[in-house]
Protein backbone atom coordinates (compact mmCIF):
# COMPACT_ATOMS: atom_id res chain seq x y z
CA UNK A 1 0.00 0.00 0.00
CA UNK A 2 1.19 3.43 -0.56
CA UNK A 3 2.67 5.54 2.61
CA UNK A 4 -0.43 8.02 1.99
CA UNK A 5 -3.23 5.81 2.33
CA UNK A 6 -4.46 5.33 6.27
CA UNK A 7 -5.89 1.57 7.69
CA UNK A 8 -9.39 2.49 9.65
CA UNK A 9 -10.50 0.17 12.60
CA UNK A 10 -13.98 0.47 13.88
CA UNK A 11 -14.87 -0.83 16.86
CA UNK A 12 -18.90 -1.08 18.34
CA UNK A 13 -19.80 -1.96 21.11
CA UNK A 14 -23.13 -3.13 22.60
CA UNK A 15 -23.58 -3.14 26.55
CA UNK A 16 -25.32 -5.84 28.83
CA UNK A 17 -28.73 -4.76 30.20
CA UNK A 18 -28.08 -4.91 33.67
CA UNK A 19 -24.00 -2.74 33.14
CA UNK A 20 -24.18 0.24 35.05
CA UNK A 21 -23.28 3.63 33.12
CA UNK A 22 -20.33 3.73 35.81
CA UNK A 23 -18.90 0.44 34.05
CA UNK A 24 -19.52 1.51 30.60
CA UNK A 25 -17.66 5.24 31.46
CA UNK A 26 -14.60 2.78 33.00
CA UNK A 27 -14.65 1.14 29.76
CA UNK A 28 -14.52 4.02 27.49
CA UNK A 29 -11.92 6.03 29.26
CA UNK A 30 -9.91 2.60 29.55
CA UNK A 31 -10.21 2.41 25.24
CA UNK A 32 -9.42 6.27 25.40
CA UNK A 33 -6.12 5.79 27.22
CA UNK A 34 -4.90 2.96 24.91
CA UNK A 35 -3.61 5.65 22.49
CA UNK A 36 -1.11 7.03 24.74
CA UNK A 37 0.08 3.85 25.68
CA UNK A 38 0.19 2.24 21.86
CA UNK A 39 2.21 4.17 19.84
CA UNK A 40 0.62 2.78 16.59
CA UNK A 41 -2.39 4.28 16.66
CA UNK A 42 -2.18 6.93 14.80
CA UNK A 43 -5.54 8.67 14.95
CA UNK A 44 -8.04 8.33 17.69
CA UNK A 45 -12.08 9.44 18.06
CA UNK A 46 -14.80 8.24 19.90
CA UNK A 47 -19.18 8.60 20.41
CA UNK A 48 -22.28 7.41 21.21
CA UNK A 49 -25.05 6.67 18.58
CA UNK A 50 -27.32 8.99 17.77
CA UNK A 51 -28.51 8.04 14.11
CA UNK A 52 -32.00 8.42 13.65
CA UNK A 53 -32.27 5.72 11.97
CA UNK A 54 -33.10 2.84 14.05
CA UNK A 55 -30.53 0.53 12.33
CA UNK A 56 -27.82 0.31 14.87
CA UNK A 57 -28.68 -3.55 15.84
CA UNK A 58 -28.34 -2.73 19.46
CA UNK A 59 -24.33 -0.76 19.39
CA UNK A 60 -24.13 1.57 21.28
CA UNK A 61 -20.40 3.06 21.22
CA UNK A 62 -18.02 3.32 18.47
CA UNK A 63 -14.28 3.76 18.11
CA UNK A 64 -12.49 4.77 15.04
CA UNK A 65 -9.14 4.11 15.87
CA UNK A 66 -6.55 4.86 12.50
CA UNK A 67 -3.24 2.82 11.79
CA UNK A 68 -0.94 3.57 9.17
CA UNK A 69 0.28 -0.07 8.27
CA UNK A 70 -1.43 -3.43 8.62
CA UNK A 71 2.02 -3.84 11.26
CA UNK A 72 0.82 -1.07 13.08
CA UNK A 73 -2.59 -2.76 13.31
CA UNK A 74 -0.74 -6.44 14.00
CA UNK A 75 1.56 -4.51 17.13
CA UNK A 76 -1.61 -3.03 18.14
CA UNK A 77 -3.83 -6.02 18.39
CA UNK A 78 -1.83 -8.45 20.88
CA UNK A 79 -0.33 -5.43 22.55
CA UNK A 80 -0.36 -5.82 26.49
CA UNK A 81 -2.05 -2.62 27.16
CA UNK A 82 -5.24 -3.82 24.50
CA UNK A 83 -5.20 -7.07 25.98
CA UNK A 84 -5.77 -4.94 29.67
CA UNK A 85 -8.71 -3.30 28.20
CA UNK A 86 -10.24 -6.45 26.88
CA UNK A 87 -10.02 -7.50 30.56
CA UNK A 88 -11.95 -4.14 31.26
CA UNK A 89 -14.56 -4.80 29.14
CA UNK A 90 -15.01 -7.91 29.18
CA UNK A 91 -17.41 -8.59 31.57
CA UNK A 92 -19.71 -6.23 30.03
CA UNK A 93 -20.06 -6.59 26.80
CA UNK A 94 -23.29 -8.28 25.02
CA UNK A 95 -21.81 -7.86 21.67
CA UNK A 96 -18.60 -5.95 19.34
CA UNK A 97 -18.06 -5.64 15.78
CA UNK A 98 -14.66 -5.07 14.28
CA UNK A 99 -14.56 -3.79 10.55
CA UNK A 100 -11.36 -2.34 9.51
CA UNK A 101 -10.50 -1.01 5.59
CA UNK A 102 -8.32 0.87 3.75
CA UNK A 103 -9.62 5.02 2.88
CA UNK A 104 -10.21 4.57 -0.64
CA UNK A 105 -12.32 8.30 -1.91
CA UNK B 1 -22.71 21.79 19.16
CA UNK B 2 -19.75 23.75 18.88
CA UNK B 3 -19.12 24.26 15.24
CA UNK B 4 -15.73 22.35 14.89
CA UNK B 5 -16.91 19.00 16.10
CA UNK B 6 -17.96 16.75 13.11
CA UNK B 7 -20.93 14.58 13.08
CA UNK B 8 -19.91 10.94 11.79
CA UNK B 9 -21.96 8.66 9.68
CA UNK B 10 -21.59 4.95 9.39
CA UNK B 11 -22.91 2.77 6.90
CA UNK B 12 -21.69 -0.91 6.77
CA UNK B 13 -23.33 -3.04 3.75
CA UNK B 14 -23.90 -7.09 3.51
CA UNK B 15 -24.38 -7.74 0.17
CA UNK B 16 -26.69 -11.49 -0.69
CA UNK B 17 -25.35 -14.30 -1.41
CA UNK B 18 -26.63 -13.95 -5.02
CA UNK B 19 -25.54 -10.29 -5.95
CA UNK B 20 -22.73 -10.46 -8.57
CA UNK B 21 -19.43 -8.48 -8.22
CA UNK B 22 -21.06 -6.28 -11.20
CA UNK B 23 -23.87 -5.37 -8.79
CA UNK B 24 -21.17 -4.64 -6.34
CA UNK B 25 -19.53 -2.54 -8.42
CA UNK B 26 -22.37 -0.45 -9.11
CA UNK B 27 -23.49 0.36 -5.45
CA UNK B 28 -19.93 1.26 -4.51
CA UNK B 29 -20.22 3.36 -7.87
CA UNK B 30 -23.49 4.88 -7.19
CA UNK B 31 -22.44 5.70 -3.23
CA UNK B 32 -19.38 7.54 -4.46
CA UNK B 33 -21.42 9.51 -6.46
CA UNK B 34 -23.58 10.96 -3.69
CA UNK B 35 -20.36 13.61 -2.35
CA UNK B 36 -21.09 15.42 -5.56
CA UNK B 37 -24.43 15.23 -5.50
CA UNK B 38 -25.43 16.65 -1.78
CA UNK B 39 -23.28 19.61 -0.53
CA UNK B 40 -24.20 18.38 3.13
CA UNK B 41 -21.66 15.69 2.77
CA UNK B 42 -18.62 17.32 4.46
CA UNK B 43 -16.29 14.01 3.76
CA UNK B 44 -16.67 10.83 2.45
CA UNK B 45 -14.71 7.55 2.04
CA UNK B 46 -14.90 4.05 1.92
CA UNK B 47 -13.51 0.76 1.92
CA UNK B 48 -13.82 -3.21 2.32
CA UNK B 49 -13.34 -5.19 5.17
CA UNK B 50 -10.06 -6.60 6.17
CA UNK B 51 -10.20 -7.09 9.66
CA UNK B 52 -8.18 -10.62 10.90
CA UNK B 53 -10.13 -10.50 13.85
CA UNK B 54 -13.40 -12.38 12.17
CA UNK B 55 -15.72 -9.83 14.49
CA UNK B 56 -17.15 -8.63 10.99
CA UNK B 57 -20.86 -10.06 11.55
CA UNK B 58 -20.83 -10.53 7.68
CA UNK B 59 -20.25 -6.60 6.53
CA UNK B 60 -18.30 -6.25 4.51
CA UNK B 61 -18.00 -2.88 2.99
CA UNK B 62 -18.22 0.11 5.08
CA UNK B 63 -18.70 3.80 3.87
CA UNK B 64 -17.75 6.93 6.61
CA UNK B 65 -19.33 10.14 5.99
CA UNK B 66 -18.78 13.27 7.86
CA UNK B 67 -21.43 16.26 8.48
CA UNK B 68 -21.39 19.44 10.54
CA UNK B 69 -24.38 19.31 11.68
CA UNK B 70 -27.40 17.29 12.74
CA UNK B 71 -29.19 19.62 9.44
CA UNK B 72 -26.57 18.31 7.54
CA UNK B 73 -27.96 14.98 8.22
CA UNK B 74 -31.29 15.64 8.31
CA UNK B 75 -31.16 16.69 4.66
CA UNK B 76 -29.06 14.19 3.18
CA UNK B 77 -31.38 11.53 4.87
CA UNK B 78 -34.19 12.20 2.54
CA UNK B 79 -32.10 13.94 -0.43
CA UNK B 80 -33.73 12.82 -3.59
CA UNK B 81 -30.11 11.60 -4.40
CA UNK B 82 -29.75 9.71 -1.48
CA UNK B 83 -32.94 8.00 -2.25
CA UNK B 84 -32.30 7.10 -5.80
CA UNK B 85 -29.12 5.62 -4.21
CA UNK B 86 -31.37 3.55 -2.00
CA UNK B 87 -33.03 2.18 -5.34
CA UNK B 88 -30.03 1.01 -6.66
CA UNK B 89 -29.00 -0.53 -3.60
CA UNK B 90 -32.00 -2.16 -1.96
CA UNK B 91 -32.23 -5.29 -4.46
CA UNK B 92 -28.92 -6.29 -3.72
CA UNK B 93 -29.13 -5.83 0.53
CA UNK B 94 -28.74 -8.86 3.04
CA UNK B 95 -28.37 -6.24 6.11
CA UNK B 96 -27.70 -2.85 6.84
CA UNK B 97 -26.23 -1.53 10.05
CA UNK B 98 -25.66 2.67 10.51
CA UNK B 99 -24.15 4.33 13.31
CA UNK B 100 -23.67 8.29 13.92
CA UNK B 101 -21.65 9.85 16.24
CA UNK B 102 -20.27 13.29 17.24
CA UNK B 103 -16.72 12.66 17.31
CA UNK B 104 -14.90 13.07 20.90
CA UNK B 105 -11.56 12.38 21.46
Amino acid sequence: QSTDKVLRHIVMFKFKDNTSAADVKKVEDAFRKLPSQIQEIKGFEWGTNNSPEGLAQGFTHCFFLTFDSEAGRAAYLPHPAHKAFGGVLGPHLDKVLVVDYWAGK
